[in-house]
Formats: structure tokens, sequence, C-alpha cells
């Protein structure tokens, strides 16, 4: 799948999913605090909406790219590569990858903002910087990649895209940081003021926090599941 | 699918499965606004029951008909195959299939008005019509499309009443405009007063958003996809 | 799976799962009434549950008893039985399932009575009887009747259990009259003064419209599918 | 499955499960409670996220450990291997099982308060004390086993994360007592005081309450399925 030939087509699939992912959060987030009068309410459709998207783009962006819409799966993947016990992206794909993946987050962002009559190009202003924050984070992003990998490691991919939805929805709630777990969705939903955006100053925390939680997952995942892959079934 | 002979009950099918599609819509519409102080609580339920309803839809009626039950998605079978690469309708049978997505959507709203003690022929007269909503719905539309077309040309044709269905539910939080993306529901939706309606004055941009989004959709699915079909599984 | 010697477990099979779905509806309803002061939040807590216990009970007890938990799914597999086309109960039978559902209807709606601290045996007072309430009702009973026959002729029998929790959940909101569609049920309700009772006067409305009902579902689906069973799938 | 050699990892993986577990069932109910105003939407969220939790760690650690999560199903796991009838851990594993879990369920419940910038290690106040509520509780588990042995005899195993997430989220709903069914997170709990947690002085009662449900819902399976179990389909 990553072979050099494929590589724009899977360029294009990372760099669309992923915009269309934040499109997805950024958008459901204005329409649900426009809606509604209550915060639970608002993250309930939220939530719901992000988890869907996330898991349909897994199914659509999957047999093309991967689908991991994410620099911490793209990540992990080359890891798992390199220590020789599964296909994933060399070092070049990898940065192929993330490179799409952010320039998506950012497109998609803006192009949430225009979908709702909105000037594009305000960055958010909310401040999302304390420690038990990052450790929300670091927990989020560890038990989204321990998921994909412990399933990839018992051969149940066929589970993937509903599996990873159901988690984000899950971990939005369980988590005090949001669960972004995805440093380049969290660089997109800089570029919102909105319900789901993240100030500029806080990124570099955010992001630090998944980088750990990413590795946390992977540690935990060859303690429980070993290192070998199972055919997918 | 569309020998002759088998016409009259496909479209009596896209003609059912419209009309219930559109009493879904418009019928969890009104009893979610009534019911509720909160307009979020109210698309929740009501994007919840149209998701629903429009999956169990497609399972029930794709055998018979393909379960189009849009316009734009007969359109779009109808171009996959007079590109010779897919089956789908041909112009006489589309047009059979469009009259009948029509003539069932208004019926559909007729039937949601009796059941809630309403008069029945009373016109929307909610205005939307704006820039940003057209957006909105191009999004919407392009992105049911492409979802249809991918899932085909992935062979995962049997994920389609559930991944449709769990589209709009989001679609509907994600995009400004509601997410109609259905030019017949349309139509149906100008015949109720309520919730989920559209005056009539706001048809003719909201149709031909839906129309550019579909072709949009096609035209993405081809760049991701290629236009070879596999086979469904 | 109705020869005589295994009537007896079928019988509790029928007995033990309406109990348990009216207990469900009716707890969840005593519950989300007690918890939230917004009907429509109350409603998708209600409806969600019981769908949710509708579809647990009949992948529990489909195996054993066909799972109705119904009359008017006894019924009408009875009907398709005399009609040649499929297997179904006969009179006798038929009987017996029906006086189990309802016996377990009543101990349903004793048992949540109980559970949330009520004293168990008081009728409920809410009225439910008019014109589009009887319409509501019909249309959500051959609803549910076109959805299984359906899916039978398909050869679609293992989705039952997902598609009938789905359009339960579904047809609570988008039919005006609660969508009870299932005459037991619609008894063992009238045994509890609360969120989701029906007073005792009302019933004789609300089962008639339900048998209505199941009537028309079991013409549409002859129109739609034809009346030969294929195989399961 | 519990061969000496493996033991460890899968005390480790009963641990890590119920930790996550009880981290994922406070965590969200202290986030619901904070952001919204209305009780019935906390538990929506909370009852959606700990049954989402639930479901994905039965399938990351079903297959490492059986994923208990809870002593009830350890004890009826435990039981059926006495009677012969079925695969389950013998008494020291079981005992071993039953420590992870309740270890595991504590340390879950000072992550979730860590995670939310509150201090670990204050006990709950919230008395949950009445014999209508140990009825909840015992109808409770009493369901979670039928459900579990029951699909196990049909040979359903591959729904069980599915159908278990689904089951508590509707049994929160309609039992009185909040549904727990699972003694090592009872006694997780009331190592938070929130949304979730239940005093110290409540747990032998609901624990008792459990342990009665546990057997109730064994005997039922045996009366319903016999103690056969078929191969996993």
């Amino acid at each position: 799948m990553t072979t050099p030939r494929a590589l724009p087509r899977q360029a294009v699939a990372e760099l669309v999913g992923t915009a269309s992912l934040v499109a997805v959060v950024i958008g459901s987030g204005i329409q649900a605090a426009g809606l509604s009068q209550d915060i639970g309410v608002q993250l309930l459709a939220n939530s719901l909406a992000s988890a869907i998207g996330l898991g349909l783009l897994i199914a659509l962006f999957g047999p093309v790219s991967g689908g991991h819409l994410n620099p911490v799966v793209t990540l992990s993947a080359w890891w798992a590569r390199r220590r020789g016990g599964a296909e994933g992206p060399d070092g070049r794909a990898a940065a192929l990858y993330i490179a799409a993946q952010v320039a998506g987050a950012v497109a998609g962002a803006l192009l949430a903002e225009a979908m709702f009559g909105r000037m594009p190009g305000a960055w958010s202003t909310q401040v999302r910087s304390a420690g038990h924050l990052w450790l929300g984070e670091i927990v989020a992003t560890a038990g989204l990649v321990l998921l994909i990998l412990g399933l990839q490691r018992l051969g149940r991919d066929r589970l993937m895209p509903l599996a990873v939805a159901a988690y984000i929805a899950a971990a939005i709630w369980f988590t005090s940081s949001g669960s972004f777990a995805n440093p380049a969705a969290t660089v997109g939903r800089a570029f919102s003021d909105s319900f789901t955006g993240i100030a500029p100053a806080s990124l570099p925390g955010f992001i630090a926090a998944q980088l750990v939680g990413g590795a946390l997952g992977t540690a935990l995942a060859a303690v429980l599941y070993g290192r070998r892959v199972r055919e997918a079934g």
C-alpha cells in the first residue's frame, strides 16, 4: 500500500480525509453550540457527529491509504514497520502523510467556517492548558493507539471503523481534555474560534501529551498482545 | 434489475420508500419540536430518527429497486451506466424513478401532517436561502455520493444501509443547511409548515446545490477509487 | 420450532421475554421522567432503552421461541403458515403464545413498578384516544410487520434484532402515538400510572389500530416481496 | 485460556481492563455532571460512554483473558466449569481474576479523579440503600448474566461486545439502581465522590444483590438454554 506509485493518491486520501474529519468536528460543534442552551447536549451532538464522521472516513479511506488521518497513527505504523512486525509507511511516506494531514486539517477548519457563514481565518481563543488536561490527552491517545494495535494484532481489522468511532464518542466524555488525540486535527482546530477550538498557545502542550500517549499505547499493546500481527479477518 | 417487466414493482418501491422516508423526517421533527424546549435536543431526536429510517428503508428496498429514494442517487447510477462502468437505470427508468420519488415525497409529507392531527396542504414558511447554506448542501450531497460510490467501488455494498444512515445523522449536524441532500425529499418538505420544512421559494437554490454536490461527489469518487466496480462482498 | 414437546419452553420464553420488554419500557420511562426536566430528553432516553431492550430480547429468545413478544407478530406468523408460505405456529400454539405474552406484559409492568419503589396495581390515567393517534398506531404496526416480513423474505433474518430495535427507536419519534405497535405490551402499560402508561379505556382503540396495521403491513409485504421465503442468510 | 503460563498476562488484562472501565464510568459522569444542567442529559452521556467503553474493552481483552472485568462474570464462568459444561477458570484462577478486578477498579477511580484535576482519595457520600434499589441491582445483574450465558449457549459469542454494551446502556435506564451489576466496579466507585459514586456503607447491600442476581441469571439460563454450550460462531 505504500509503493511509490500509489503515494500521490494516498496523500490525496489523507488530505481529503483529514479535511473532512476536521470539518465534521468543527462544523458540528458550531451547529450544536448555536442550537442548544445546554453544554451537555452540545457535546452529545458534537461527539456523536465526530465519531460517526471518523468511522465513515476510516471505512472509505482505509482501503486507499490506511485511513490514518492522524500523525500519531502514522507514527505508530511507521514504528511497527521499523520493528519488522507489520506493514507500514517508510520514513519518507510517513512524512508525506503527516504533511497531508496537517494541510487537510487546516483546510477543513476553513471549510467549516465558510459553511457556517463565518469569516475564515480567526484563531481560537480557547485556552486549554493544565496538567490534568494533558493527563487526559495522554489517556485519550494511549487508548486510541492501544485499540488500533490491539484489533490489528487480534486480526480484527474489519471492526476498525466502528471501534474507533465508538472509542472517540466515549473518550470525548471520559477524558477531561475533550480527547483531541490527533496532532493534525489539533492544529486545524486552532483555526476556528468556536466550541471545539484550541488557542494556538495551547498547541505544544496538547501535541506533546498526544505523542507521549501514543508511545504509552504502543508499549501497552506490546505487553498485552506481543508484536505479532495475525491475518485480518 | 431494470428490466422492463420489473419496473412497476421498482417504481412502487421507490414511491413507498420515499414516502416513508419523508414521513419519518417530518413526523419526527413535529414530535421533537412539540416535546422539547431545546432546539439541540429536537435536532438530536430528529436526526437519529431520520437516519435510522433511511438505513432501514435502504435495507428493505435496496434488493427491490436499489433503494435510491433520492434523484441524485438515481442520476449518479444512470451516469455510471452511461459510462459503462456499472449497472444502473437507463434514461427512461431513471425518469420513472425520479417521478415516483417526488410523488412519494409529497405523499409522505401529507401522511405525516395527518398523523399529527394537522391539516395537510399548508406550505412551509421556513426560508432557507443563503450562500453558506448552499455551500452546506453542496458539501452534504457530495459526501453522500462519495460515500455511496466509494463503498460500491470497494465492494462493500453490504455496509450501505448502516453507512448511509450514519452519514445522514452526522451530516445534519456538521453542515449548516440541515443536510437535505435529496431533491425529492426537499420538494416533499415544502409541503409541511413545521420544524423540517422549507419554503417553496427556497427550493431552486437547494436543488441546484444538491445537483452540484452530486456532480462533485461523482468526480471525487473517480479520483479516489477509479471507475471500476468490484464484486459486492 | 412449534413441535408440541417444545411448546412449554417456548411459552416460558415468550412470557419472560415480554415481561422483560415491558419492564424495560416502563422502567426507563419512570427513570427518565424522574431525572429530566425536558420531555424530549425523557423520550430520547426511553426510546433508546426500549429499542435496545427489544433488540437484545429478540436476539436471546428468537432461537428459542421465535422471539415474537407481540401478538401481532404471532398472528402474522400464523397467517403465513396458513398460506403455506412459511413456518409458523398453528392456531393452538398461537393462542398459547398470545396468552403468555399478555401475562408476561402484566407481570413486567408490576416488576417495573416494584423496582422503582411504587405500589404496583395502579391503573394508568393517561388517555390516548383520537383519530390521528390511531392512524399513528396503524402506521407504526404496518411498518413493523413490513420490516419483519421483508427481512424474512429477503433471507436476512440475521439483521432482525438490530433492525427491529432501530425501527422502534425511530417509530417512537415519527408516529404521533408513541408507537406501541404491540397489543400485549399495550395491555401491560395500562398497569402503570407513569410516563409510558395508557388508560384502560384507550386500549380497544389502540389494539384495533394495531390489528389493522398488522394486516396492512402483511398486504404491503405481499405486494413488494411476494410470498416466497428465501433461505436465511 | 486459563493455563498457568498465561495467567499473569490474563491478570494484567483484567486489571487494566477493569481500571479502564471504571475510569470511563466515573470520568464520563464527572464530565457530564459538570457540563449539563439536566440530570437526564447527564445520565444519557454517562450511560452511552460507559456502554461503549465496556463493549470495546470486551472486544480488546476478551481474546486475552475472556474480558470478564466483573467478579460476577468470573464466578459464573467458574461455576460453569465446575458443572463440566464449559471452559472457565479454576478456583485459583478465579480468585486471581477477582483480585485483579478489584485492584484495577480502585486504580481506575483514582485515575479518573486525577484526570479531572480532583484530589484522589475522597470517599463517595452518595447513599444507595433501599429495598427497591437492591431489587433493581438483582434484576440488572440477572439480566447481564442471562445475556452472557444465553449468547454463549447459542454459539453467538461474537455478538458479546456489542450486546453487553447495549445491555448496560439500557439497564442504566430501566433499573432503579443505576445498574452497577459488577462488585469490583462498585468497590471502585466508592473511591469517587461524584455523579457515579456509592457510599462505602452502601457496598454490602449492592454486592449482595449482585450475587443474588448472578445466581438468578445462571438459573434462568439453565431453564431457557440448558447447560450445553455450542460452538462459537
